[in-house]
């Protein structure tokens, strides 16, 4: 199977101009087939500022009501896709840019849960892989923004990081998918204020170890789960580090690699 | 050749959300294959009253500065272009939601202008066809936001009349397109604050009488001019016309048919 690189990027490389214009380039240069993610950055929480539009937070998660997820569809699908699509294609890389609603790409629901509210949150039922398939069998390059929609027309903001894996798992019948999550770290850190201790490689084995020691910074934990679901469900491979190294993560040199065995 | 309807909603049914709904409902029912292009209505002035971003005029044309720019992409772009994406998927009308950045197909270059700096407004060099017919042939419907990007990646601000027009005349190599321009009045009228004074045909020669008699509105004036221009350049047929009458404006009993003979 030919080889399919699934790429996430952090919301963090989206706020600094300089750091989005040096990955973009990198991004540009993969000469594989290749799908991009990314979130929003501080922007949409500083348009809500702007707006004098407050942030709902409940039990510490942010809760999406109408206001706010008309700016995450404005930031989000809006300016941040439009901008990075706009700049690949000056890098001579053919993007489309695409919410979960456009080819309807990805299903999803809004999210039910027995005790909170999350608002216009969506939960994702389904990738239809084919119409990205043939967009990148067609020479294009698809740049999603994490909004999707249910099937009464309501857009839904929705978590990038799952969206990148459940196209990952999606697109795997089709190609060796290799998924990598980039983010502002170099990777999976032993001490989570030292970049120095990037664990290289971790399997189910010593993942369960490092739980058990608590040698694993909380936030990590999520991305980590993630990425062993998507391996269990025939992604090829799981990557993560640090968005600046985007070549090294690809060739091996540099972040953490999520492994089976 | 197959037909292909090219469709401008104006800016009026996008504020309205009960004419809005209607009209999607309308267009979704269109069994050919079809575009739609779309303005972005009051929303983006709104939002720049509420930011503190002051309208510039010159000579009464609107200027685009960075932070108009800012603005027009993520409604026009993001806003306004996902909500029509994802009721005309609940309305099982597979669309696709597209910027002229967007799988390339617009080029565009900011205006150049002997005395007045427009900002970044984009004039169209080329519609690239190709990916366009790709998917509507694939059973995509475009939907189409007025921002296209040079290519230096720099987005910039796009007519959306001009837009319809220009994609109108592409698509005619490969369809019998017929160019729609729905918006506020019932069509081309003799007296303009008498919505029956529609006249239902109007060619060139009719149109050199009308305008030596005064008898046609300023603003109708560059509408009627593009239409030539598009019928001069193969579009089959164009239509103005009230946007809640789009399958009468179809089966040619409401609004204004411009005609070569």
């Amino acid at each position: 199977m030919e080889n399919l690189y699934v790429i996430k990027i952090g919301g963090h490389i989206i706020d600094e101009d300089e750091k989005l214009s040096s990955f973009l380039k990198d991004f540009a240069q993969i000469p594989e087939k290749k799908i991009l993610i990314h979130g929003g950055g501080k922007l949409a929480t500083k348009l809500a500022d702007q707006l004098g539009i407050q942030q709902k937070l409940i039990d510490g998660r942010r809760i999406t009501d109408i206001e706010t997820l008309k700016i995450v569809t404005m930031v989000y699908a809006g300016y941040v896709n439009k901008n990075i699509v706009a700049r690949l294609q000056s890098q001579k890389c053919n993007t489309i840019g695409l919410s979960g609603a456009d080819a309807n790409i990805i299903q999803a629901h809004k999210r039910i849960h027995p005790t909170t509210d999350y608002g216009f949150v969506g939960d994702i039922d389904a990738v239809n892989a084919e119409p990205l398939t043939q967009f990148i069998n067609s020479g294009l390059t698809p740049v999603i923004a994490p909004i999707t929609c249910d099937d009464k027309g309501q857009l839904l903001n929705t978590n990038a990081d799952t969206i990148a894996q459940e196209i990952a798992k999606a697109m795997s019948k089709h190609y060796a998918v290799q998924l990598i999550y980039s983010f502002e770290k170099s990777g999976v850190l032993l001490d989570a204020s030292d970049d120095a201790t990037v664990i290289p490689s971790i399997n189910q084995l010593y993942y369960s170890t490092l739980k058990e020691e608590k040698k694993i910074f909380a936030g990590m934990i999520p991305k980590i789960d993630n990425a062993f679901a998507a391996l269990n469900s025939g992604v090829r491979e799981v990557i993560i580090g640090k968005a600046e190294e985007l070549h090294n993560l690809i060739n091996h040199s540099a972040g953490t690699k999520i492994t089976h065995e």
